[in-house]
């Protein structure tokens, strides 16, 4: 099958996982994604894991997940022979991606004018956490402060039980998807123009973005979003809108009308509560009156109700039992690719269906270094150039070392 | 300035959050996005707000932040008389974007095949909750009950106080990302080869992609993530990465090295945690004893202290100081526009600099059917036709009433 963004030569100077995930969605939909690390240890991501836990020996499973579809050049930025190929690349790239922090690029000679010199028709993208410049400009910008500076953090969870970050990299995401959003754009007016140009993405202004519902409300509205002392799971939401226990587990209620889900419940006291205003002002009152219900029964007795009821509801699943769910399953939201260390990893799959152009797990996640030389032989560099920069140390790849699982 | 996506014409089938924002971002960067509603009564989302707070009279909180840089043509799409105006635009048209459940677009005469027929270029995005089939098809898909299924609830809070929802619309805005890319790449190709194609979106991948990371630990790494029982925020990290109560408020603290952070609180006896294994496996108590120390000085005391020494903390924001901000301000994140009946409004802006093509707010959210008579009048209607469609309540215009406060 043809892929939608074959043909495009993609330069990642990324590390960590805005900008790692943000390529990594042009590779899965066909770009040529160079990712050039650091000779020796690579990308710093690789060196950090979830529990201090290693596959396949010293894989990480933060870096895994963000890296395939990628080629590595492990390339040493420092060096002056560095110049001559990453001025090669830049006149052949579509698109540049980096993360360093502002002004990095520009001091190493590879920041947006000297590339765009080389190559007008350049999209060159930097990310940043806090933005290019302003008073954060060298604060360190990472997930979790993004999530907490930009109000996240304090609006989740119970009132009297402190402020909740969510349990997954929000802002990162956000931020890759910013990426892949601008410079897809950028793309078709290079199309149309013969232009490129310079997008500055930060992690900050993707949430603030993600937010702005939320934000609208609060500038606009004249009322705060206040948490609840409840399961109750928007702060701007009246009951039943939460989460609630039952007597294996737990299950979400989306809006729903009320006499509905009282008939559901089989609590015809409940009607008391009939009433918009009252289900917002006294909707922690109503949450425990529901969940008091909620606990005598299972999850699946309870989607049987419900949903022969036609009421908004849904299991609340473990991570560990999200892969089995039935419409997970159907869906093939997940897929097995081989890694020559890590063996055979289940990842996530391309998550929409394309008809003409659906996106392929071409590549697993690169070794340090791993087609160094052949990138560098498309670049146009001899044989003897490659062994002298190998020689040097401005060039590495990684052995390949085959897990003890591997025959 | 020019738009990077001007010319590109979009019609947009949707309602409520996912297809409105997705749609709002194409907007954003210049296309000419057409809003079919109901007659009358419009999309859905307008009859829903939050806290039963309306401005401007019978505006929505919800409905505003998602629908800038539409025009809006209320046309009955139940009508014989549709169908020549939803072909005519069908032709002209270089992106439809849907959300109706599996199966009704078809049956409305305008699915991908109808339209594909008279328009091969177009791309034709069919958003849904759950997937366009399988075992879910007919059941709601909705941001919070795709938020339990996936996962994200149970990976969020604390263990003991039972599993938080994010309190922001994630699984809708994960979605409308997930339309922008796939469009977008979407386009590319058609750019290359004059060929469309048809693509689904649906709330489940989006979130599943999403949480990639953590859906690779727990298949891979042979570990599930358990939530802690403190402030910890993220269920696969250790301490002190969390959010600590401080005398007037919270502070977080990302990943620092430990000495530093016992430098910072000034406790050297903390220093006996100073081991990765023991940070992980005693966080909560590690927490604990760290939120001791942050509760006596305030977070701007902290924060002077702590990024004296380089650590990654960042202040913890209530969502009405967010836009105080120094950075936020800095960064220009919120704009005004005007609404002709809410008046003055304060918005998130376009989330990211582009030097060539920067986006802009062209338009404010459109009244219901604001626009169809131009529309219809570019269609190639004549008046008499215009007049007859008014006539039988087949397109609709909703008068203007000035809200009290403007002039």
């Amino acid at each position: 099958m043809p892929q939608a963004l074959e043909g495009l030569k993609v330069l990642d100077f990324t590390q960590l996982l805005q900008g790692p995930y943000a390529t990594q969605m042009l590779g899965d939909l066909g770009a040529d994604v160079i990712k050039i690390e650091k000779p020796g240890s690579g990308d710093i991501y690789r060196k950090l894991t979830f529990f201090n836990e290693w596959i396949g020996g010293d894989e990480s499973l933060c870096f895994l997940p963000c890296n395939r579809n990628k080629r590595s050049l492990a390339l040493d930025l420092k060096s002056p022979e560095a110049a001559d190929v990453i001025q090669r690349l830049a006149r052949e790239a579509d698109i540049v991606v980096e993360n360093f922090r502002p002004g990095v690029m520009d001091r190493l000679g590879y920041g947006y004018e000297a590339l765009h010199k080389l190559n007008p028709r350049l999209i060159y993208c930097s990310a940043t956490g806090w933005g290019p410049d302003g008073p954060y400009r060298d604060r360190p910008g990472q997930d979790l402060l993004v999530q907490g500076l930009a109000g996240v953090v304090m609006a989740s969870g119970q009132r009297s039980h402190g402020p909740v970050a969510v349990g997954t990299a929000l802002s990162d995401q956000l931020g890759a998807l910013h990426i892949v959003y601008s410079v897809l754009a950028a793309l078709y007016y290079r199309e149309k123009t013969g232009h490129g140009q310079r997008i500055e993405v930060n992690l900050l202004q993707s949430v603030l973005a993600y937010c702005m519902q939320d934000f609208f409300t609060v500038h606009n509205g004249g009322r705060s979003f206040e948490r609840p002392d409840s399961g109750i799971a928007h702060p701007g939401n009246g009951a039943p809108f939460g989460i609630y226990r039952t007597a294996d587990g737990y299950l979400s209620i989306a809006m729903n009308p009320w006499p509905k889900v009282v008939e559901a419940l089989g609590e015809p006291d409940l009607l008391r509560y009939d009433d918009q205003q009252v289900l917002f002002d006294q909707r922690d009152e109503v949450f425990h009156a529901i969940e008091a219900v909620t606990v005598t029964r299972t999850t699946a007795e309870w989607l049987d109700i419900m949903l022969a009821l036609d009421l908004w509801v849904a299991p609340v699943n473990e991570q560990k039992d999200v892969a089995d769910d039935p419409q997970v399953r159907h869906l093939h939201a997940f897929r097995e690719i081989e890694h020559p260390k890590a063996g055979r990893l289940r990842v996530t799959d391309i998550p929409f269906r394309m008809s003409e152009t659906p996106g392929d797990i071409r590549r697993p996640p690169p070794l340090i270094g791993e087609h160094s030389r052949e990138i560098l032989e498309e670049c146009g560099l001899s044989p003897e150039q490659i062994d002298a920069l190998y020689e040097k140390g401005t060039v590495t790849t990684e052995a390949l070392t085959p897990s003890p699982s591997q025959p």
